[in-house]
């Protein structure tokens, strides 16, 4: 079965998914899990990380990886239908990663794959594996998942991201500062979820007021890309988050500073030297995250 | 030895290697076949499929793909001659798997590489591969490559697939329909081949006058970007073939639709469900044809 | 450590290195040694022979490599900066093979990298790595290092490989030719290092008036597209050098003729069928000596 919504995996999943990740940080697992595998990345909006990290983990196993050139090189050019493309690459590997620009196609994809497709980000929709790495960077990082005031900063509207990672979080007991200018408040559907699993969350505008209380602060990019006014664009950017050291002074000494990445000038970069800065600790993770998905979904996880 | 044109190989090559690929599917094969070995994919051309089944089949045997660039980014920038960068990509790999725009440029580059070349489509000469991979999906769908009425439907004349294929077909005891508008008739020298090897055949304009008597239905895409009349290109796509649910109601019941894909207006999606369509399953041959190709290759076959 | 300059071996470095290439090519080597290491490629400057030379490298040591886009795909789309690009990529290899168009980049990423980088040519510096292949394939084809006149021709300004190689050169007791237009000597910093290393050269712009005397001629195509003026180009072309056989009249019957390719009109392409042409055994010996220096990277080499 496939991996499109991290609403798929239970609390229970997640806790023996990140212990997995961990045995495979510590060497115990077995390197020729996915030997004679073939992943293939099929990803219709450009992408770096999360296809190399995907790539890297498929190595990493034992497994091998496809050379699926760009979407713009790809059959289109010759009038394909994304419905054969998608049935004629099942033939090519044992697991699909893909990424698209709209919500749905990811669905419409999944129908009529031959092999599980693993959701590499759907338009403003979901990134379930991104989520995963950051709930487990949390975990690495705090030592729990409970109990923490955790605040997401910034474009809470467009990032899947996030929408994927509140589901997540929602599983556990959290306080959640919803923290972004109004045009750019979490979806009411995710509100919704919050609200059905009274997960306690505030929304404010503000992140200096509550800067105090966090223990983790998630910040993400303007997702200028999925906006269309550039009138807009011009003025949240001026007045858009800036995690600094000046800022931090206010925080607690321990306090978490993620960013799934990439940035802009969300962090700044006299920030990266603080041990509080994990967001490259959090590329890190994302690896032996995506090895234990890897490892999970080709031995038959989700499947019953 | 490379493998430019299916005239290279035999009948009986034919059938070793179509029982080689069924033992293949049925896993008794060795999977290290390849360890060691690098297969070199240059495509001078756009392409997908070709090219993701032969680096599927490589990794499937434990051999490993280079990453050769897009030709507009190859060494051509700086002004290399294709000569050079044969040769020196030669000493980058085993076997090298090529598609060239003009025919006789496959020549050419055999003559320069130091390492045999597979001809994965040259200009609108052959495609060796595909057309064994098309044998291989008769025989499986039809049980046997004798004693069957075949129809090759579209555009004859541009349609490489079509002429490696009529070339393989000449072997068998079977009984062909090539049907085309007369702008688009299979070119003279194939014709001759026909002739020479006694195979019966007619010419014909219409489909639907024949269907009844036919077991294979092969289609074609009208191979626009080969041709230079765009008066031409739009009138005949407006009588173009096109397999309908209609359409087959006359057909046996059991005739094999069968298209090399990728694929415009050629075959109704509502024909994708039924049982006689074999296109994709015809993909999935590719794999097992194309893995019997490489082991035969890299074990010396054609190098006596 | 990172291997960004030549000037970090020694002459011991050289024929320990050359030793492993030897044996790698005669097979006594461990198959296994890159197993479970992936090599990531990034080249801010377009590449073919030098990306491809490595990635077969490293898979004929039983190693992976990553499929990084070209930089115009890499994540600066999204406005990324090269300090997180490396950062972020530090976590998915173990080694990384990295080309800069500016010379002061690759010294930059190093900082960043938290695993080891091997310079693939950083602007008009160096590239150490070819050098050690120039200087192996001298030491075959001539069966020793010193005692040699070479001659190094063309373009000697902007030619990195030469930078290098010079500097590797300076090791031996060789006599060294620079021939070249005056307007493309080699910079001045490179001809104090000679000078410092009481190497033995001289400075002239005719080739035919040594090439009796020459051992080895080392020419390099016009570096035109880190050029500036299209007039000093075009007038820098016509009056460029060009080894034909009728030259060759003139030469030592046993002159090697080296080139690194990719060559404009330097060498005729009459000349290729000569024995003394030996620029495509430089290509194949690539192969063999970038193994040798993956081996010893991976083994901890220049770590202490």
């Amino acid at each position: 079965m496939s991996l499109i919504s991290i609403d798929q995996l239970s609390k229970d999943d997640f806790a023996s998914l990140f212990e997995l990740a961990r045995n495979i940080e510590q060497g115990n697992y077995d390197r020729e899990t996915a030997k004679r595998n073939i992943l293939v990345p099929l990803f219709l909006e450009p992408s770096t990380r999360t296809r190399l990290s995907f790539e890297t983990a498929m190595l990493r196993l034992g497994g091998q990886v496809l050379h699926v050139p760009n979407i713009k090189d790809l059959a289109v050019s010759k009038g394909e239908s994304l419905k054969d493309t998608i049935r004629v690459i099942s033939s090519f590997g044992d697991i699909i990663v893909m990424r698209t620009p709209q919500d749905p196609v990811i669905h419409f994809a999944d129908q009529y794959a031959s092999v599980p497709i693993i959701n590499g980000g759907n338009g403003c929709d979901e990134h379930p594996t991104q989520a995963l790495l950051d709930l487990y960077t949390i975990y690495k990082e705090k030592g729990r998942l409970e109990k923490l005031n955790i605040a997401l900063v910034g474009d809470l509207k467009h990032a899947r991201t996030i929408h994927s990672l509140l589901k997540g979080l929602s599983y556990y007991n959290v306080t959640l500062f919803l923290i972004s200018p109004k045009e750019l408040r979490v979806p009411k559907t995710i509100r919704t979820i919050l609200r059905e699993r009274a997960v306690s969350f505030v929304e404010i505008q503000g992140l200096e007021e509550v800067i105090w209380e966090l223990d983790v602060i998630y910040i993400v990019m303007l997702q200028h890309h999925r906006m269309k006014d550039p009138q807009l664009v011009k003025e949240l950017r001026q007045t858009y988050y800036c995690v600094t050291p000046e800022l931090l002074q206010a925080a607690k000494q321990d306090v978490t500073i993620l960013h799934p990445l990439v940035r802009q000038d969300e962090v700044a970069p006299e920030v990266d030297a603080l041990p509080n800065a994990a967001y490259f600790r959090q590329v890190q993770n994302g690896v032996s995250v995506r090895m234990a998905i890897l490892c999970r979904m080709l031995n038959g996880w989700l499947s019953s």
